[in-house]
């Protein structure tokens, strides 16, 4: 522990085995994680419920293995992100517990299943392409402790399927919203609820939508101003700050 | 008249005054317009009650004005679009039956007022800021002959607004959608009607809207099949196609 | 029925088995598709002869066949784009009606062959390399009623080939245009007919054509007023809007 | 009130002066907003001491002054942003209580004063010239009713002036972090703390900032999972969606 | 011929058989091929010695050899670019004579091997990589009857070995420059010779080359007057426009 | 002159006043400029007629009228091209033989009037907008010693109006073809046309065209394999090597 | 001073008027700055001569002159940078010592003439209208202690006035080269030295420059080694770098 | 040897066998190379321990092996870089004193290890993703004569890994800095050292990253004065020119 090691620093300077001055030069020279504690144990009490995570994509299956192994070891749960399935297997050679989420191509471990959540975390998408997407999300959340609610296929070309389901999600305390294509769904459904929106612009579509650009301006110029943006296809970033959201006492 | 003078050269062939050779080479050397007259006749049927139009934008007030002149003599309607209030003080020094459109920016001369439309041209926008675009779309479409109705004011972060005029707007032939920043409202209207969408970006937002890049990217990557564009800020093409299609018998 | 269960409700109030007050709250949970049924019923009438439609791209030959089996239990006509040889063999054990057309990409399933639209669609394609475009174009235009021409390989660089058939194409009754490269073939189309044009920009070329940009923008900037313009490859965009304005009664 | 109107049809049912098939008639052809109360109900009660918003820019002073007007007859605060001083003196006349604050642009109606935010919504920003869109954010949070403390200055160039402040930014239960150029604000913020951020970039910069896109993209690849991103220059957006944040219950 | 065609018609009005009037109607609905001929005419003469061309790139070996058998049919020379070794398998089955130039991925029938060229066209490249758009301009120019040169490996880092080609370069009627990474080369080269500079931006690079556009970019807005560009990767269009220069009378 | 001091150098060497290592020491260290006379020359006769040129945009009159009047000391053709009447004024008081050319902004001294060019260059533009541009390459084509045609007005939407100089056009030894928009004319030009295109894109237009982008992309992915392009607006450089193509012996 | 503070502390634990557990508690509550306080030091000797600088563009005259003064207390050499002769006005009234660079639109105060460079900072310009950034990176240079030597006007398409420097190039110890439109000069420049290159692209240019991106994507891929690339117009930051790099002991 | 050729023709001049006319002309016959040769000579002597290098992407293994055998034939260290296991197999068999660095993906021949660097280069790496990039810096600068150390992981959403180094980081006379995605971490650590940082941006991210856009914007717009920048992924060219900056004498 460092306050331990600072702690032990000025006992010596009390007993008088080490000078004022030469404590000042130790204490200049310790690494800057011994004096930064603070922020550390603040982060451990946020911390609990949330998984360790890797991203599969670009790594072999031995790789996702050994790092998923280890950080198994700290005993929470464990997340690999777009794994596909030749990984789970090397994974689950070394973690007997790990799962495969097969829509949303993640490996999953889920020893702690508390639910950490306030309130229902609402996961919407427009089109059965933006599922793996929505699915990271469903994953993610779960994963941090939310009870999560699914509504998909209720792209913005046939609002009365999202209308029919306005009543339910009205009830979620933070909404993820995945769409590729022109990325209208997030301002529908932000004006639908009073709650903080997540957008996920999908590299969902072909031609001019330049591999999710044209969802990811539509989403940051979004008309209703309850709506926040991450990045293309980062499921697993808007199930990470959802869950932040709604674990908030 | 050109049949006539390729008339009259039949007549030299017939009277011997020339011969077949020297014909066919006279007809080498005759303009194209003289040959493609078939084409000049077709579309003058064609466009009846079609106004000459001008771009105001980029002209000084007599350049407007002299244009605007010329073109009142062809006898039918007239419009100056993306024209200021100096530009049409300058107009109507010289075309009496001038007016102003403020809203659509558009100097106007109507002389033909009947309907040639089959049906209800809808013009909708999304936000108050879209309203000189949609007014051009407007103008355009009545000056053209068409019966139109507007609804403005029905983005869709307030869906409701939009589903309101829902009735409204299945009753027309063919619908504009005006929008700007993400672009949405054209997918929403798609969904709602089964007629075709004309949609129209504007370079109305800040930021990643781009000057209507996102609007426009929206739009081209519509999820609703009856939706086909035209350019950022361009009310009047928007007017133009829609009166086409209003006008097919 | 819907409407019947919201007529069951007012029989209830009338006999007095349920209070006006009760009514209201119980027509406030009633979810939206129980009240939205104008809608449905409006579009039922516009939709006869309207293909269900499937992207094949990005699916397993499993999925496909899946999808577009429970589709053709609807009755009416089939349609899967993007879809190659072995999606087909796959939809054909189950669909044995169900036909392929190579040049389009496309999966078939026709049953309703009435003729719906009021003329002819036109489809005009600049090179070779654009006819798969073309055709998915002419297939959807088909599939949903219409008598179809098309003109290929009448690029801009050889007009003469174009103006040869400038008689036919002035008889159509809306005209597809498919172009790669520099899309300049709308814009001379356009100029040629006086009815709506659809453009469609095409990923054919190399280097800065941007797959399909360099294209894209010069349609969006056409000097002719009668052209509006669909996503890049969108084929069967274009075929439904051009049939939607052909349909037009 | 329109449950009113639907009651007092189910009251005429009720005494058989309305028979239960005409009720579903005039059902059908009420307007959307009869039916759809309950999501007005609903939002009502989220939206209390929420301000009414317009934006300035774009808007003769007389125009911002008339809306402005207009929506502080609705009894609550009221929020002009991007608004100059001949804007505000305008406004001013008409509406006596209203107050400039100049940083921020912005013309400001604070009628509700209630603390409706659970924590302290801690707003950050990178340079000096990124203080107006701060500050937007710093109006925007305060007139939603939330507790704001701002970190100004605090670069990534000079990271220990932002780690002197990380012990107050950890209290925080929301953070904003506003920065131009690169961006890189955000993710630094984003590690010392465990909260949701919203980052906002701004068009701070020149050259190869292109108008705010660096920092937009910088942003939306941020390797720190709690961040999420509104528009360039967005700090209404921003103070908007960590009000409702920190609103949560 | 359609000369005759039209003599036909005007025999038929000297002989009496057709009247003047009749003619004229005969004569609007003749295709128009029929009545352009002058511009046939007129490019044959310009055309001999001119290569039939085929894109290779995109069609099966089979495509490839049945378009190249159809063209050489003509009796001039053939081109097919961007083909590979499989393609001109197939090709020499069918056309004996086809050769195969393997640094320009061109296969290549060359009957008449006439210079028309008044000059030299000196054919330039930056780096190694570049090589294979150099050659293919190469092939074109001496298909079409040029006398070329080439200077390889030449590019601005090493400036002293392009100055060591400047007297052999200055003996060139027209220059062709092919460049990847930043494309300043033909600027150079521009600089150093008083005739037209074409210049060719290859796909060489990586990163910010962004496939070519960097090169692109830098060729547009090159400081010496005497250079004009073609696409990227385009030697093919380069070789083109240099034989047209070089071939002038 | 160089060829001189190098003279004297050797003159030195036979005298024996300076052996020849301290020769090879001196010429070590003489400045290119007097190594590479060679260049010089070839050029010097090259450059006959070829005006002096400066770009007014963005310099205060007094300094074109300065950098003109030097300039006006070597005694041939001066060209300030982009500059606006005030400039001209300031030139005018240093240089009394100068004249404004107002449609192509630009400021003429003219003494050598001799025609260099073998043939016609003509000078195509699709819109009015369009003919500032063009105007500057006739300007410059004439200075440098050209007879020039123009054609204006001949945009693709009108395609009988070019066809109907198609005549003409093909008298041309080369052709500059400008057009904003889609910049499709150059394609159709140099489809009718046998010799060398070259291609400016203008900055006309407004929206998609994005300041002139949409047509360079067009013009660089020309179906017409004769045609090569300048950078947007670029009508001096389009003159320029159109000069140095039709003045080739 | 910092490290007082904590000695402080440290001689109240010895003297035992504060317990070991209370100094760790203290500690944890002091601001990052006084911990830092290494970083501090370590950076002050590197420091000597380096000016204080603020960015004068955007700011009102009596901001600058504001800031300047502040920054003149702290008795170094102080540069405002993007500044016009108004700002300058005012800062002449607070801080009689400052000048005003005109050419490089910089306000300079220089107290410390010291030359802590150990060779020659060569600054290179490719036209006319590079040399406002170039005597930026002049300035900045020159200000921060090193010798400087311009080299103006040696662009590429002339590439016999660079080579004519090229004996007083490789004398530098560092090089600057700024250069718009194409960017090619640091590639041509850094084959001819042995040096580190800084390469500043400028927004000089128009059409396809695109405000300097042209220039810029150029020099990133630069195919010489030793070139490193700063922002747009960026010639401060050019000249900061350089002359860490000259003043490397 | 150049200079002797010259000296040979200055001896024949003074032998009278030569006379000065004929040497003049001689002389300008003479390549460039001929007379260039102090620039080899002054380069010679700054390549000491300078390696040969390819770029082995794009090339067949028994391309890599011959060229790279070729260049072992000058004495001094080989690297191809970008090059896999299979190239390496094929230099090996040519080579046999190479060796494979595999996160390098470099092919190293190292016959020099003579120190020419006066201090030690930092490489530092944002993401465990970069480290290949990063890697391939650290071998050039070995390569180059450089004591190198390097920082891995040190990712800015963990500032206190990164701070934990600062102390070794301020030791280096330049540092190299590798990041994707945000590419925030340059303008850290830039913050934290007074030396130059050469930041290179890598293609590690996904979606909005576009392929290492995102971190090269970020990079330019770096808040820290001692920022330059090479292309994407170019690690090679970052430790090229770190290790010129730390030989500088």
């Amino acid at each position: 522990m460092n306050a331990e090691s600072i702690r032990k620093l000025f006992e010596q300077v009390r007993r008088g085995s080490v000078s004022p001055d030469d404590a000042v030069a130790r204490l200049r020279h310790m690494p800057f994680e011994d004096l930064g504690f603070a922020k550390v144990d603040h982060h451990r009490a946020l911390r609990a419920g949330m998984p360790e995570v890797i991203l599969g994509q670009g790594k072999t299956p031995s790789q996702v293995a050994a790092i998923f192994a280890r950080l198994a070891k700290h005993g929470g749960n464990g997340l690999a992100t777009r794994a596909d399935s030749r990984q789970f297997a090397a994974v689950r050679k070394k973690v007997r517990a790990a799962e495969y989420r097969e829509l949303a191509r993640a490996v999953v471990l889920r020893r702690d299943s508390t639910i950490y959540g306030k309130g229902i975390v609402a996961v919407v998408s427009a089109g059965t392409s933006d599922i793996p997407v929505a699915e990271e999300a469903v994953v993610t959340a779960e994963l941090m402790g939310n009870e999560v609610e699914h509504f998909y296929d209720v792209g913005v070309a046939g609002i009365h399927r999202l209308l029919a389901s306005r009543e339910a999600l009205t009830r979620a305390r933070v909404v993820i919203v995945c769409a590729g294509m022109e990325g209208a769904l997030p301002s529908v459904v932000g004006g639908l609820v009073g709650v903080p929106v997540i957008a996920v612009p999908t590299s969902v579509g072909y031609g001019a939508s330049f591999e999710g650009l044209a969802a990811l301006l539509g989403m940051l110029n979004s008309c209703a101003s309850n709506v926040s943006v991450v990045n293309i296809d980062n499921g697993f970033g808007a199930g990470y700050v959802a869950s932040l959201i709604n674990r908030l006492p």
